[in-house]
């Protein structure tokens, strides 16, 4: 039998494991041109938790539903030539042990050498999002003031290293102090802000010194929105880029939130923009090539926070909602 | 005997007649180096709201601070030979008959064969705004559906007829029946919207077909905030640009507001920016030359609501900020 985790109900605000049940299901049978895969790490994501509120740009987890996200697998059986069995390749094959995929929805890691669990991370989707954001949205110069929220999540520590390569003062907002720890030691942020233990904007003021009457952040790079994204953009520096990237704040909410005063994008002479994946598949092999050559020469490093366990899946989302995980949130298969 | 007008009191809200006093001053002598000029023209603009309630860039007034502004003027009495009798010249003198100028304060209008007025207005602050705004922030481009709000307005007039040149379709939205037909009829915007007697979302979705899940707007010049950006930004083309010029809506608030959703800016890749004129002094003369000619061609029309005497200023600005006037708002002295 084959095995697959099912929503079982709308979370009306934080999801908890009783939303998600494991179910065994039938192994599914490759017809022509296609292949079987048995998945070996599972990506979770925050924008699931967008998903599931029915109201993600790529659709919605309905209660019932398998839920949806990309994995790594392995073809154990193929009725392709494209794909040979042992080929590791990701797909967007949900929340499954096992599953059929064509030629065309799968696609190679693009790297060898490193673990294949990072083309889920630094080396996939959060990667891209990171590196696309960062440098075509955020426009990095040396020397700017680089302020990133949820910066020990996958695509936070990745935005900050590859700003610090580029020459960024870099400033990373997280939870706590093992997160703050290794986003300064380890991560070699220049600064990390604890906003579970500090005061958010003095840290801010401190880290990012300004030019009065302009703040000291020349980029914010936003995975939070709500009161992070107003405490950022009443610090913004002169000519300022805010790169919206998530909206962890209101993936919970029945609400729809409002933003901040526009007159801060007015006076900081600020450019506002968000970031999609989707819209940057060019720079992925771009990206594949840039980020493995810094991963190996030590310029960056990787956090992966792995659960084992289909079943456990429902458990270690409800844990990533939490805040209590840092680097990427990945289930291992059995 | 000079005159100026004072401001008698911070208003709460809405500006009345009785904030503003018109007094005697002594007529000014000038100094070496100086010149005495006498008013020609004061321009009466919204941003002066902020002004009065004390959080505008440019500085604050006070009760008892005679108003800022900017003022077309005439060399009556000169000590400095830059500064000939009989000069007409642009400065920033404030709500006064007569001013002392120093050549570096003082800016020619750069034009001739038109009225003097225009350079307060379309040839001037206003119209660079609107040249800037729209062409540095807005990037139109022909084929664009351009909404712009406050449309009868100075700026927005100009903005929406620079549109329409450059080969955009431009909807523009102002209150009131004359100012709509003012706009379709002589200043040819392609078509209007009357937010006082209709419904403002619908009206847009109506003439600016959309692509779903995107809206239709491709460029949004915003003079007011508010539920007019909220409406606006919820119906962003792909790849739209916002820009930000003004916010009426909350000139006469003492809370501070919020903004629009940011996942509405992240779903539409829209980028959202500023305009500030005093950034863009050095477009002035180019400004200048192409506004002219498009006003000497006929391809832009001006609409003037001059009020006569300087006592009259208060009322003058009383009646701009209630939505009454359209079109450059000027006083006229006697």
């Amino acid at each position: 039998m084959a095995q697959a985790v099912r929503l079982v109900s709308t979370p009306e605000s934080m999801p908890k494991i009783e939303h998600f049940e494991c179910v065994e299901v039938d192994m599914p049978e490759p017809a022509d041109g296609e292949a079987l895969v048995e998945t070996l790490y599972l990506s979770l994501d925050p924008y699931m938790r967008s998903q599931i509120a029915g109201r993600h740009m790529s659709g919605s987890v309905l209660p019932g539903d398998i839920l949806r996200g990309e994995a790594v697998s392995r073809v154990i059986k193929s009725r392709n030539p494209a794909l040979r069995e042992g080929d590791v390749i990701a797909a967007h094959s949900g929340w499954r042990s096992h599953a059929l995929v064509t030629p065309e929805g799968a696609r190679p890691l693009g790297f060898s050498g490193l673990p294949e669990s990072y083309g889920l991370g630094v080396l996939g989707m959060p990667g891209l999002t990171a590196y696309a954001g960062l440098l075509l949205r955020g426009e990095p110069k040396p020397g700017d003031n680089l302020l990133v929220s949820s910066a020990a999540g996958c695509v936070g520590a990745t935005v900050g290293q590859i700003g610090r390569i580029k020459g960024c003062r870099t400033i990373g907002i997280a939870g706590g102090a093992e997160k703050c720890g290794w986003l300064k030691n380890t991560a070699r942020f220049d600064e990390a802000i604890d906003y579970k233990n500090e005061n958010l904007r003095e840290a801010i003021d401190r880290h990012c010194p300004a030019t009065p009457p302009y703040g000291g952040i020349d980029i914010y790079y936003d995975n939070i929105g709500g009161d992070m994204l107003q405490a950022a953009m009443e610090r913004l520096a002169f000519g300022a880029r805010v790169v919206l990237c998530g909206l962890m704040d209101q993936y919970n909410s029945k609400v729809v939130p409002t933003g901040p005063n526009p007159a801060l994008i007015i006076r900081a002479r600020a450019t506002v923009r968000g970031v999609v994946v989707y819209d940057h598949e060019d720079l992925r092999s771009e990206m594949v090539e840039h980020i493995s050559s810094w991963i190996r020469s030590g310029d960056m490093v990787v956090k992966e926070d792995i659960t084992i366990g289909l079943e456990q899946a429902g458990a270690a989302f409800v844990k990533l909602l939490s805040g209590a995980t840092y680097g990427k949130v990945l289930v291992k298969l059995t």
